[in-house]
């Protein structure tokens, strides 16, 4: 912690030393031109600073340790892997995830999940609780899309993951899916993290849609400090000023989450962008980039899906993408 | 809605009509220049857009209709006034609500609502439940925060706000306060809009730090459309590049939303700007700009603040600024 | 600055503190728990700062030095008091600046400028060189729109101030104008920054559609540094998300230049909004804030404007407006 | 374009319709649920749009047109290839251009000159005229630069592209350079963009730190319209709100421009991301996304570099960075 001071008087100073050595802080002191900087270091936290930033005489205090200890790559220093039924993320292999938006039906889950396995995906996703901007907008199917998806899990032979929106929906969920899912708008919900955080599944953890990262970074802190160590992380565009997609890629956060965490990290470019056309390209950037894995929208019939259709891919173009992605996978030393 | 496609076949366009049909959607076509722009009016919802937007051919697809109803100045020409406790938003009177960010001690709140009261607040604000960034920061008194806050309440005489963080905590904190407030980081956790739309009480809903305001209005639509009209909206500062300042209080959403929507709006300098020499400015800024209130942090001694202390007003700097308040409230035809 | 090290070796310390006596810093170095903090404190620039983050061992270096020194309040207490002809800057009275977006015809200019001056503007914009993001669009009357301005100028008896956006225009400009704009896109066109500096003539610089305030402050910092003292600042929204607003006005900015710089600041809340709507409200919160003066585009017939009509008042509405603004100058302290 | 009007009178609908006859424009209308929308369709621009929206009755002008027309993948369906020198833009292969961020000796750029042509660099990059945020900083070296660059670009057989800042020197720099740059800051200082437009030289057209895909379309546009058809795009990064990134790089810009227009497009991950640990993932990523090229900062020792330095790779590094792009541009059908 650094504790700038303009002018400051010697009393002034002096409350500021005796405080830091309440806290158990070393401190010193460095005192030109007008300015007083004093550095203490200890095992201070963010409150702390804040203590200190409202004591008079002090013009700014910066905190010069990283807010997340557990997700942070200097508390482990090699790639955790997280297990998902089957599914394995942050190995050698890359992780392919896909499916439609919305479970509608048996048919159509079951329908998309046969062609996404036989093209090499290994995880299902559906959900079934939508978070919708309009109250007027189909919500999901609900407690009857869980069964759907199970169903569906067992038939074909696919784990599977969902959203989970509601902190009282997470125990019942888990006898449904092998993953839960935190969307978008609940990253910072913080009932929500203590709640999965209890549970024994792995968690796919999005980003906020204008998070920063290390907000993000603190999201998921709060999942391993409540227990739950098996957490995947998801980029998944964020909000700018630019109309033409609908968010922003962030796919800088691939290589700087990998140098910040031990935590594995996958990419979602159907929402991230908004548009089936670059879910193609951007794929195959996510994974130069160093994503362990994708998670892409897949309907059978894009034109009659309930919500999101216009980025879904149909099967046959999730084979394509799929093939295309074999090339560029072993290219940066990696398999699908 | 407006459907644009180019150089569409006749079949296309065939099967569109079709549709629009048996959506009994009144609809009509021109063709010029290679593009092809059908109109369709009718009681269609976004939902309806995004199907048309996948359909062979369509370029793009435009919505003419706001998304929201209720809350819109459409649907009730006059504005609304809410009620909580004595406190009234949206008559006259500007109303002022005060008091700590976070309720650290019978002590602490007693003093800050006797100091508040008398310099003219008609609302006690207190936090409980507290949503911090880190799982290490205080995270509020929780049951006891409340208790002291219904204590305080009774002794001094003001109605009470404190924000609601779990669905699961909306009926028991019916009980402490109010006027139910949902923060920042929760205006779009959809569980919880679903549950305080069923309570009773009025309801404070703070703009989402990058939520524009038609989200923001639609947030609104879940509440109204789940059965409570009692909502006063808070601007709060949204998510900028810009560092000077904690959040970019964006004033500019109180004119847009009284001319978009009959619910009274009140500002809060003290998180949308992040630093207390801004309060006094930007508290006269708002009722230039025509808001319904404000809502500031007060706090008796903003040196041992537990949170948010930096932008916290001393009870001495909260008198002054009501004093200023006075002349700028009639200036622009309101009273305090 | 601050230097921060993890776990450096003795060397890369060693090398440090060298460079650090080399450019004739005081330093002083704590260590603790595998961090080391160097403190420096002396004439140190934002170059040095880059220089020692390149060093070995080095994770992190902190200016902690405004990078504007001439802007600076620091540099001089008082407000600065800008003239340009007759109209004042920063003094009591809000300077209120009107007038047509682009100069179209003399009648068009000579109209709006008798219906402004009558009801109390002290000087006269109108753009003859207009940047706009199409070369398609109406691109300003140029030397043709300089003549009627200073014919208009004379006859009606207003200052005027105009843009400039190209360095080779600015001696000639200096003969028909009071004030010379630089816009928004051109806040960072150091080139141009550089040569306005050389003129006599007062200097109108709008913020950059998505520049910092320190950035602002520093291109000030590039017209006062090359000789030109007389500047006045304006506020005219920044880029966010939004999109029910053009631009979002960051009335924040206000009392925070305020706070930061001696310079007088003023408003433009047609382009900041982009809606003339929100042209009256936007103008009393700018007054509120604490604003030395408002910009204001009027048309006499805003329908067949032909650039930005949409955020013109027509010269009723503009009188009505200076109606409306008189007890709000009043009530901070000021007048119109 | 799309005119729509709420309960309008029927003379209000009447004047629209008898403005668009005389604009030429073929109409037609329908009215339904208090809503009447007028499409209209012909050879309109953006500037008529605005004509519209002013008219009494009218709520929302839509405009259905791209405003780019000679940069449109419509204009011109196949790829456009640049050539500057030696270097190709826009073909199989990938160009990957190297160099300093600024010029500082002919030693410094000499040896970078040949270590980046020994790894397979096909263009030399240098600053000579330095566009930098404070007056303070090292400025270029500018004339001396220039002599040095060709200088340098002659002896080892490289062509070079160096920033151009001031339209008063683009004559003269088309003597020293193969191909000129436009900088971010300058993307819509329209004085430079017609001014290049006349020079025979290609040019290398930076995104502005905050402008949409569209605005930046729109300024190729000026460029082809001025008669320079030989553009080449840089995607550099974006402005957000994300700290642990020095910008936000936007790869989804290059499939996007791609689908929109005819022009090829490179990415530089140096000044996209403002970190060398993020350069090779991001450089990959870019090839993955379908760029056409990478201008990447290399410098013989970042240390010591005056501007810049922290996102400067070595060439030792650089070497290590086209080896491993080589089986990323054959993944993708592409050579390097």
């Amino acid at each position: 912690m650094i504790i700038i001071m303009t002018d400051p008087t010697p009393d002034q100073i002096d409350r500021i030393l005796l405080k830091l050595r309440q806290h158990e802080l070393e401190a010193n002191c460095l005192q030109s031109y007008g300015k007083t900087v004093i550095t203490a270091i200890g095992n201070s936290d963010t409150h702390e600073a804040g203590f200190y930033e409202r004591m008079p005489g002090v013009e700014k205090v910066i905190s010069i340790v990283t807010p997340f200890k557990l997700v942070s790559r200097e508390f482990r220093q090699e790639n955790t892997v997280v297990t998902a039924g089957s599914a394995v993320f942050g190995g050698n292999a890359v992780a392919v995830l896909a499916g439609p938006c919305a479970i509608e039906s048996y048919e159509q889950l079951y329908e998309t999940a046969v062609e996404i396995k036989q093209a090499g995906a290994c995880m299902l996703r559906g959900g079934a609780y939508k978070p919708r901007t309009s109250p007027y907008s189909f919500q999901g199917l609900e407690r009857e899309g869980l069964e759907i998806l199970k169903a569906v899990s067992r038939e074909v032979g696919l784990p599977v993951v969902s959203e989970v929106t509601d902190p009282r929906h997470v125990e019942v969920m888990c006898d449904y899916v092998d993953m839960l899912q935190i969307g978008t708008r609940n990253m910072q919900n913080f009932a929500l993290l203590k709640e999965v955080a209890k549970s024994a599944k792995p968690i796919l953890l999005k980003r906020g849609i204008s998070s920063t990262m290390e907000e993000w970074l603190m999201a998921d802190e709060y999942i391993i400090a409540g227990g739950n160590e098996n957490i995947v992380l998801c980029e998944r565009g964020i909000r700018t000023f630019e109309t033409y997609t609908r968010n922003t890629l962030d796919l800088n956060a691939i290589p700087m989450v990998k140098y910040l965490s031990h935590l594995p990290i996958i990419v979602d470019p159907s929402h991230g962008t908004g548009s089936w056309r670059l879910v193609s390209p951007m794929s195959k950037a996510s994974l130069g980039a160093g994503a362990d894995g994708l998670i892409i929208e897949v309907h059978p019939c894009p034109e009659e899906a309930i919500s999101d259709g216009k980025q879904s891919l149909t099967p046959e173009k999730f084979k394509q993408l799929m093939a295309e992605l074999q090339p560029v996978a072993i290219a940066v030393g990696r398999c699908l």
